[in-house]
């Protein structure tokens, strides 16, 4: 049993009215790899650059993360850059430097093909096409997206969401993708787009999965200081595809269970910049953190 | 057991970009009366002119609701009218004209005062401290604010929340009170100028509950089709404090319930315009979307 990552790895530099740290790992694969890794092994499809910190490297392997598919290229890691106000759900882009990310094409080592679980993490549609042509038999495929394939790669999207089993993204991505103000409409109108499950990520007002007949709206743990919100979608993406492949099911009750872990974890990663806090957390926080979130939404005791 | 609610009773004239009504009975203590009387008995205070129709009188007592503290006083009855864009949460008032309501003094028949449970729906701060001035031995005291006296009566406002239980304000409110970005952290200050509990509602994303010790995410009802989101905080607050008045339990699990039971009483009432869905309602109906507001947020299975 293990779960096939891929996706972008950075080196990114965050800045908030309080703190400011440059070149910590970052990326989309990056952060759902480390979350994925609390609940199965990981094989990690990406690239670097020659200026990628040994530790880093490290630290993914320390975390069960198999590395043979990541790809050491001659040149630059991609770097980002982003600045958040004092209201974290306002951030700017300072910068995006592809470097060795530009040519990326992702290369399945042969032991990879057979992954039966695969996290399309947060890259061009396009590319996310590409992993899927070299699968051999994929049983459950998710994928996140963001704005920026929303608006400049509808038709490689709309491919790729009539391939995969659920889609992951946020709230104004829900929206902007079938054109609705309604988040309800906006969920149902997804699953018409191929996923068989939908789940919309709300921040601070926690997540909603849609399926047909299945409607399940899961709180956001109530964190009152958030040091960096960068990563925190993948985390759930890694943390939920993780936790479903660790159970090998993928019904109602696992993918009810799959978004309150993805939620737990992305709300450890927001408590200190980059992956600091992921590299400290034991699966008792992640379970005890759970047990918090029944408490907090639960109504009526048996 | 009997609750006692005062606010307003208005006649509406409500617009969106698919309906248009005149003259609808509307305010606050007209929702949060009617909404309540599904689980209690309800003494009205309020006040309404000489024109205001005997059919919305009928529909009063029709549901229990006492009207000993009804005033009619000579003149116009308070109208406000409104107009909502197609994103049902941006609404914008048209026009004000108090009329009757502008000398409103809420003076509490003899045997109303003894009322040991309160509901201050939405009006000023001051008229508000002056029902409780007028009352004997007030066991739990829910009051609800908006954003126009947390900007022009700040002072009677900070007077009133020494004095009551429970606050129940909106999200902008919440952060508007104590300004603060994030909702926990608003939530928790609110906390400390008096109330015990709070309640913080976010339209379509549900609800927050907090408490010393005590926090409680609530989802919203999934509604696709929203028709008239005018009185779904009042109608909310009635049910909460109807429900509570119902048990004589104000414990955070009572609490939690009456959560629930408010937000299912608001989501049948948005589904047409003014009190109109809440006519036909039934207590069945109600008791089977709180079974529906229990599936859709639980995620393990007893």
């Amino acid at each position: 049993m293990s779960l096939l990552i891929t996706g972008s790895i950075a080196l990114d530099s965050v800045k908030t009215p309080v703190e400011e740290h440059h070149d910590q790992l970052g990326g989309s694969a990056s952060y759902a790899s480390i979350a994925a890794s609390f609940f199965t092994p990981v094989n990690l499809v990406g690239i670097v650059g020659s200026d990628f910190p040994k530790q880093y490297l490290d630290l993914f392997r320390r975390h069960g993360v198999n590395l043979d598919g990541l790809e050491t290229a001659e040149g630059k890691t991609f770097r980002w850059s982003g600045e958040y106000e004092w209201d974290m759900n306002k951030r700017r882009t300072l910068s995006v430097c592809l470097n060795v990310f530009e040519t990326f094409q992702p290369r399945l080592p042969e032991h990879y093909r057979a992954t039966p679980y695969i996290l399309l993490g947060n890259i061009s549609p396009q590319l996310q096409l590409h992993v899927l042509t070299q699968l051999k038999a994929p049983k459950f495929i998710v994928a996140d997206t963001m704005d920026l394939w929303i608006e400049t790669a509808r038709e490689p999207l709309a491919e790729l969401l009539k391939k995969i089993h659920c889609l992951v993204l946020n709230e104004s991505e829900a929206r902007g993708l079938v054109k609705e103000t309604s988040l309800i409409k906006a969920g149902r109108k997804i699953l018409q787009l191929g996923p068989k499950y939908v789940v919309v990520k709300k921040g601070e007002h926690g997540c909603l999965l849609f399926g047909e007949n299945l409607f399940f709206s899961a709180p956001a743990y109530p964190l009152e200081d958030i040091h960096d919100p960068t990563g925190a979608g993948d985390c759930f993406a890694g943390a939920f595809t993780g936790y479903l492949t660790s159970v090998e099911r993928f019904d109602p009750d696992a993918l009810r269970k799959a978004v309150i872990y993805g939620s737990v974890v992305a709300s450890f990663n927001v408590e200190s910049f980059s992956l600091t806090r992921l590299q400290t957390l034991t699966k008792k926080d992640v379970e005890e953190r759970f047990q918090l979130f029944k408490a907090m939404s639960q109504f009526e005791m048996v």
